[in-house]
């Protein structure tokens, strides 16, 4: 019998703060469904109850104050990113969510250095951050573009690190996400976006430039995965053809870590006992 | 035949510019349920249809980039602020709202005048805000807690005025609901949190003091109310002692409101056609 797959099998070495080792994407096949039951209803079944657990974990994140969790989602173009917070919180009370979209630089933000924006939107104790792009784009397209050299995204990567650390020792739980989709994948889901007039403002002809240095991208990708994964802030790739399956192992995911926190409503107030409300 | 109830029947009538008439609570029966159907089961399932159609007026809305709503929402504790969000606002992206909650100002906001936070906050083109309490609590709480005097409340109903038209001149859409609860609600929704220990983080003793002064906190309503609905930042009461009937309530003004900005997805780009992706 087949050995039951575990979420750790999807998690990225970590960095052994000496070489990088580039993470090899091709050993995790985008179309494979690991956390699936084989059967589309009953994953949806599945992910409608982790979704209700995600509810009932963060209300108790919220009233105990202690932890922050940051959740950060990064891949290429259409991989999902926007859908899994959809489809993973949804029923998650919208007042215990913040997302925050990272776009290209302002000209404000450029000014500054590459972790200022981030820094500003990070979560504050009894929070549930999820970044939809991060500080990743940082060294990941500047490389691409060949606008840093190999020393420069280096010293990118470890000031990640060391930011993630110290995010980390001040009591925030980070969980990177790489959702993995294949090049036909993508081809599919830009077409569809190109064929139906209704989707055209989710369209950026510069998604078509990107796609053209897929290769390059995914050299980046997995590289950077590599050199920042960290027993405090690990990657996990997430094979995401499957848009069900991707919300299924994301969800499986967030469950398993925040149940991992031992999250509790705060104690009763003794002081509270036997008060009546006039 | 009873005429049907319009929401427009709730709206506080619009200051003159001259003399303020405080608006009169009183002639809306909290516990009345005018938007609903009379049987619960029928309400459940209108609020689902209405969620479901502010998800799809949202994505027109981001897509379009062209308005920015805010929704004010205000009301003495235990109103059903936070429930009003959940329960209103279920079905929509939650890429798509961003729910702004304002506590008693940090040292930091303190040090500015009590917009600067406010404005900090206020929603992007194509952003759909809530903001949960507001600038209205500096025009309440001091006033109560006697910490600024006539002249200085009326200095600021002015400059919520004048800086609510200057976010509606510049494409903001306004809507703020005052949920309308009895006192006799809140004794038993307070009563209910010191009875149960899982929702002592909930309660702040220092609610127990705002009721005592639920008087002058009503008139300090009621005076606000009467400076500041205008017909681009209109105030609407909304009976509250019922939360399924609320959340109808406010979900039949925010679709209506919606469905009244005629938003559209953008134009399909002519540019695109025929576009077959490598």
């Amino acid at each position: 019998m087949a050995k039951k797959p575990e979420l750790d099998d999807y998690r990225v070495p970590y960095f052994d703060g000496k070489k990088i080792k580039p993470f090899d994407l091709a050993s995790i096949d985008t179309a494979s469904k690991p956390f699936s039951s084989g059967a589309k209803d009953a994953d949806r079944e599945r992910l409608s109850e982790l979704s209700t657990a995600l509810d009932g974990l963060q209300e108790k994140l919220h009233a105990q104050r202690a932890h922050r969790i940051l959740l950060i989602l990064q891949g290429m173009d259409t991989s999902g990113k926007d859908g899994t917070v959809r489809g993973v919180f949804r029923d998650v009370d919208p007042l215990g969510l913040r997302v925050v979209p990272f776009k290209a630089p302002s000209e404000t933000e450029a000014a500054h250095d590459f972790l200022w924006r981030v820094h500003s939107q990070v979560p504050a104790a009894g929070e549930f951050a999820i970044f939809n792009r991060s500080q990743y784009e940082d060294v990941l397209v500047p490389r691409v573009l060949q606008q840093i050299d190999s020393q420069g995204w280096q010293r990118r990567y470890r000031q990640i690190r060391d930011f993630e650390a110290m995010l980390a020792e001040n009591g925030t739980t980070i969980v990177k996400c790489f959702l993995h989709i294949s090049k036909d994948e993508q081809k599919v889901r830009l077409q569809a976006r190109i064929d139906n007039p209704e989707k055209h403002w989710k369209f950026d002809p510069s998604d078509l430039d990107a796609r053209k240095l897929w290769d390059d991208y995914r050299l980046a990708y997995e590289d950077a995965l590599g050199a920042t994964s960290t027993d405090i802030a690990p990657w996990y790739v997430i094979p995401a053809d499957s848009k069900t399956h991707r919300n299924v192992m994301v969800a499986e995911l967030m469950v398993r870590i925040l149940q991992g926190l031992k999250l509790e409503y705060p104690p009763a107030k003794e002081s509270l006992k036997g008060i009546k409300v006039e």
